[in-house]
């Protein structure tokens, strides 16, 4: 449903193109519709535009809405908007695509100013309708004619534009916050990870520091997981295509699988799932109801295709490693295991720090494997358990993948955007196509319930949700380098090294340079280190640290003080 | 140098070509020569043979030999050798490839009984120089006519021959010794990994105890390598092409890599080695001397060819996890770096429980990258650390890599064998072609030295000598199940369960199955658990265990003592 907003956003885009027509003599015309928080047109123009040009197409756009024009609106053939639009080859080959779909009906265009537009509208009546403060210019980009990279490329300027100037200040706020806070500045800035052109796009390398914060996750979630009865599998990168085509990815997931790897004439695929791999493990032998629940768990590093234009740091990738499990069980055993499930999940969420979660619940597609009854068996026990443990959800009525219907959890960060996450899905396809099947309490062979499920979803979307989050401070128990020390003179030094030692079973670095102290201790703060110790004279004599931790002094504290209480923080995972 | 067991092995092959003729007329014959430990003869035969058909063959090669029959040397022209063989289609084949080879000079041939052959020889002179209680025909195998799967296939007869029966019991004793610890068996029956043939060969998947294991050994690595100055990197298991070509591994080492995955129009290749990936870490920003050395170790799952006649369970695979490691140094800090990483990886090497080591010095090849200066500098580098360390070499002249000289480490297990696991090599290559650099003291230029090393090789290979090694009873801080717990019957569940609780920070499994106990301790025997823990009505009054660990029992003891006694052990690694 259009709102109000979004009928200004509309508007405005066709008075931005006003604007440029008249700034711009000579400019062509693309398409320019309203989009979430504002609008953009996409021109054709004669010579390319800067940043600096924003402000002067904002201030006649400006000029423009204070003569409170009129958006008028006329039904025309298609022959007279051919003549209208004469001059303008984009819309002439829109004109000509409506011609070919619909021949005889007419087309609507608005006039606003000279400015005239092929759109379906609406349209508000006056330009005196725009909150004349609560619009902005924001970029320019290039984009292709019709998102195909084949034509030609146009010229698109964005806008945001929202309901008054409050509203307008808090979403540039947020927006300059999260800036801040972009995982790829912060991977950068911290050494966390890089990224290599000759590599590939979509690849990152961990650097140290973020190799350090990947090994303590993926050990908290080992540990996390053995001690709940989980069992550690490890499975390989590749896998013979016959494998795929068994388990129906070469049918149904082929657009995001790579080409084929030749091995002695037979086709090898990089995989794209580890599912699999966790069936041929339960089929390995026979399995006996008492045998069930099994959860194999893994983190394995899957490999998947996404058009470069979509890769963005760690939240989209080509190369990830998920914290896969597959839980197989009896269908007595299922409503237990989907709540056991749900509940650790959300536990080791929180332990990471998010206190906000909104939770989806996708039912049968129009496409799906399975029968309706089991379909309705599972959707039905999902939503039990969501209520046993009295957790709020919306349902996305079909949104469930092929094989089955899932819980999806998003988790809301500090700025209170949403980021997927957690997945939980039923699958009622690999259980058919693998022949899986366990022995019941009758000697019976059955068909057992799999269930799927990502917790972080991947190592590299988590960790650069995390970073955002954070705004890159980690917490203690994550950061990858926790105590930086500080020796104020050459003669502190050794001192300092006493202090290293005995911290040594924390993450420490020595900041010996010769460079001055405050100079150490701001490159400290730009690297989020949790504490900064700086040791001098008086610290020497009481055998004390001066603590600084989130940019502010707290004063000095005796060493085994302040050994306790990073113990505690670490144990506590704060 | 030819010794006189060779000879007698050699002659063995024709005393076995003599019996076959003899008991299978019309036989052919292909070539018969002598290997490590004994010989074999390639046959064409009318009818297939069966292992049982081996002692009647052996039976008759002793009536022979008892016959002190003569080995007969005879030059002839090759028109002669081919009258001679005139129903021998392979010889003839042979007689007129030495024809072509060199058509003017004779051949020569060797008869013994009725049986007569074309060979270099020598022989010895009769049948009585052979100790005819020291062989013994051990396998029959299908086998190419010159190993070119185009042609026949023949039947091949191993047989083993020593200079007296005591050697051939030693050695029959060591191969069923040999064969009762190998690794392919041992992983089914501890259901440590598997293979699956629909996703690949070469390829394991590691079932829960093995990845327990792996978990285990690589948690151990990681602390010992971050506690001594190693950075820990993950890097992707695919890059592009281009970085292939630049490393020179698509020159030099691509009949060992995978064929390309397109993606997007441009070549990505599987890795085959993680070096390119490192030198991309340290090239990811300007390096000072006061940063080296830097130490990035990784474990990184590389995939290479291996023709599927030479895979072998763990120790010859497809996919491999190498605990990969690159030191990036200044000449000065060289031989500190080699022997640093040598002693430490002893010391490693030491706590699997390894004790014997053979290690190899490899030199300069024909074919090489850098300089013979450096070359020089580099070897006499490796001497002089091997030397400060006081470790015994052997050297190999021109065995080393083309990119530099190495050393190898070769342990030795419990029966003896050599395992190549170490290798630590020097590369010229790779810091030229990346144009690796660090600025020095003065401010100028420098290319560093680079450090290849892998010390444990990779994960499965050393996983699968460790388990052939001790023979599937992996020490207690290694075991993937260290503690059974057994209680006598069912109303000494409720302490077992008491016990398992107290023991919660071990790995540990309650064995309260229906079956009895003697079953059950022998299936724990089987499975090589450490410690199996008995408990009973005597238990429970005093608060005890019954223990048995490696087939004896230990008797009864005190919980916490026993627990006491497996911390010890953990902490100690046994």
């Amino acid at each position: 449903m259009k709102t109000k907003i979004d009928t200004i956003r509309h508007s405005l885009a066709h008075i931005m193109a006003l604007a440029v027509q008249e700034l711009f003599p000579g400019s062509k015309f693309g398409i320019g519709p309203a989009i979430e928080s504002g609008f953009y047109y996409d021109f054709g123009l004669k010579s390319s535009l800067a940043p600096s040009d924003l402000p002067r197409i904002e201030k006649k756009m400006k000029e423009l809405i204070k003569k409170n024009l009129k958006f008028k609106k006329k039904i025309v053939s298609k022959a007279e908007a051919k003549k209208i639009f004469k001059d303008q080859s984009y819309k002439l080959e829109l004109i000509n695509e409506l011609y070919e779909a619909r021949p005889r009906s007419k087309v609507s265009v608005y006039q606003c100013g000279h400015f005239i537009d092929l759109c379906k509208g609406p349209h508000i009546r006056s330009t005196k309708e725009i909150p004349i403060n609560a619009f902005k210019l924001t970029k320019i980009a290039g984009a292709y004619w019709k998102g195909d990279e084949k034509n030609k490329m146009l010229t698109r300027i964005y806008g945001i534009a929202f309901e008054n100037k409050k509203e307008l200040d808090k979403y540039l706020k947020l927006q300059e916050e999260a800036e801040k806070r972009d995982h790829r500045v912060l991977g950068h800035k911290l050494e966390l990870f890089m990224w290599d052109q000759e590599i590939g796009a979509g690849l990152p390398l961990w650097l140290p520091k973020g190799a350090v914060l990947r090994h303590i996750i993926e050990d908290y979630l080992y540990e996390e997981l053995i001690s709940n009865g989980y069992q550690w599998v490890v499975t390989p990168h590749i896998a013979n295509l016959n494998l795929w085509k068994t388990s129906g990815h070469w049918n149904f997931y082929r657009e995001n699988m790579y080409s084929p790897i030749k091995i002695d004439e037979e086709e090898y695929m990089l995989k794209p799932m580890n599912c699999p791999f966790h069936v041929k493990i339960y089929n390995s032998k026979i399995r006996s109801y008492r045998d069930l629940p099994l959860r194999y768990a893994e983190l394995g590093t899957v490999y998947r295709y996404e058009k470069s234009g979509v890769l963005h740091g760690l939240t989209r990738v080509r190369g990830f490693t998920q914290d896969d499990a597959h839980i197989i069980c009896t269908p007595e055993q299922l409503s237990d295991e989907l709540a056991g499930n749900l509940k650790h999940g959300l536990e080791i969420l929180k332990t990471f720090g998010f206190k906000e979660f909104d939770i989806y619940l996708s039912t049968r597609p129009e496409k799906y494997a399975g029968t309706i009854k089991s379909w309705d068996k599972a959707t039905k026990t999902l939503k039990f358990v969501l209520n046993k443990l009295k957790l709020k959800y919306k349902t996305d009525e079909g949104g469930g993948v092929f094989y089955g219907p899932k819980i999806d959890i998003k988790i809301k960060d500090s700025l209170g955007r949403e980021w997927q996450c957690t997945t939980i899905q039923f699958d009622f396809n690999l259980p058919e196509k693998f022949k899986m099947a366990y022995v019941d309490a009758k000697g019976k062979k059955r068909e057992p319930y799999m269930i799927h499920r990502a917790l972080l979803g991947s190592m590299e979307r988590f960790i650069g949700v995390l970073l955002e989050h954070y705004a890159g401070a980690l917490p203690l128990w994550l950061a990858p380098v926790q105590v930086w020390i500080i020796p104020l003179g050459s003669r502190h030094e050794k001192y300092a090294q006493q202090v290293k030692k005995e911290l040594s079973s924390f993450r420490v670095k020595m900041k010996d340079e010769n460079e001055t102290v405050s100079k150490r201790v701001r490159e400290g703060e730009l690297q989020k280190i949790p504490y900064i110790l700086v040791v001098g004279d008086k610290e020497i004599k009481s055998q004390s640290v001066r603590v600084r931790s989130k940019n502010k002094d707290l004063g000095m504290m005796k060493l085994d003080k302040f050994i306790e209480k990073i113990k505690k923080g670490i144990e506590n995972k704060k």
